[in-house]
């Protein structure tokens, strides 16, 4: 079984408003966002409204708040760690390791909620833009310091970078804890998939 | 430029639907299927409200439609064109060319449409899921012949199929016609990535 290292801080929110992120994203991904109502929400997270008032100001507050959470989540788990590692391919390899653990791990709802750029007021929306696209582009410099090192593929490094990243947060759509294939397994074949498709030599194990 | 060889029909509905269901899943991308009225599509489509409603009953079932649409499109430009081909990496190197052409040619929305399970009808949802699974089961017989011929790489066929899928459907997420990167271009990259990710020999140009 494989386990996140530790369990990430909510920006300062602590434990509770993490809680309820995983459980709000759980329901907007089931009902929908628009159908979720801010008394769904904390009747899942056992919470009453008032309470739930105390943590969060309203839904679309909320969306917000679970965004910059996975935002958060991508860059203390995936760039940070990854950053550290100075050889291209080692990187790249740390990248789609930690970024695959995560989804499998069960913030595949945080994943798909992710999507619902549209229900965001504009500088809100524009907040997490920026942040999608500064790890697109931390991803994509490795991929061009790989094709500097004449290790990628003949392929455009935006065009590679969002092949990966389009097969791994598709994770979030398909793969069940419960079912026949094991978390280890899903990460082994992403990696095997996902190194050999966008690198020149075999990956290395 | 590449084009798909003929436009498809929309299931006996004609010309008139169709560009209903293109303009229909523009405006739901856009403003999310929830906040979309009949109005906003009516407008778009340049039809009166009493006008649409001749072609459709609502917007539940306008949804249905686009999917019944998406999925008539994946049978009739992927899989029917795709059982002719006995070879399997022949076969897959068609599924993987003619589903990225029929999302870089601007299907895209009804792409992203196609995960708006939650809004239909159960005897709807359950409709549109048995011939999602159809697609996925062909898609993974294909590499389970790989597997058999041992061109497969050691990854379980399961997990490959949707490495593959996420990989295209994404492109509807960021590919923009506009943009710098040509239709040709976005096409070959991603035959190199997704060949070379699940078969063990270089593909054959």
């Amino acid at each position: 079984m494989i386990k996140l290292k530790e369990p990430i801080p909510a920006s300062g929110k602590g434990k509770r408003a993490s809680h309820i992120y995983r459980v709000a994203a759980e329901i907007m991904c089931h009902k929908g966002y628009e159908a979720t109502s801010m008394n769904d929400i904390a009747d899942a997270a056992g919470l009453t409204k008032a309470g739930i008032y105390h943590y969060i100001r309203g839904k679309e507050e909320l969306l917000f708040e679970i965004m910059m959470y996975a935002m958060d989540n991508v860059e203390q788990n995936i760039i940070v760690p990854a950053q550290e590692v100075a050889d291209a391919e080692e990187r790249l390899r740390t990248i789609v390791d930690r970024h695959t653990r995560s989804v499998i791990e069960g913030v595949g709802a945080i994943t798909i909620v992710l999507d619902e750029m549209t229900a965001l007021t504009p500088a809100h929306r524009k907040t997490i833009a920026s942040r999608k696209r500064a790890y697109l582009d931390f991803i994509r410099r490795t991929l061009e310091q790989l094709a500097e090192e004449g290790k990628l593929r003949n392929v455009n490094p935006t065009i590679a970078a969002f092949s990966l990243l389009g097969m791994i947060l598709w994770i979030s759509r398909w793969y069940r804890r419960d079912g026949k294939i094991t978390p280890q397994e899903a990460l082994n074949d992403y990696l095997e998939i996902a190194m050999n498709g966008v690198l020149k030599m075999e990956a290395q194990a």
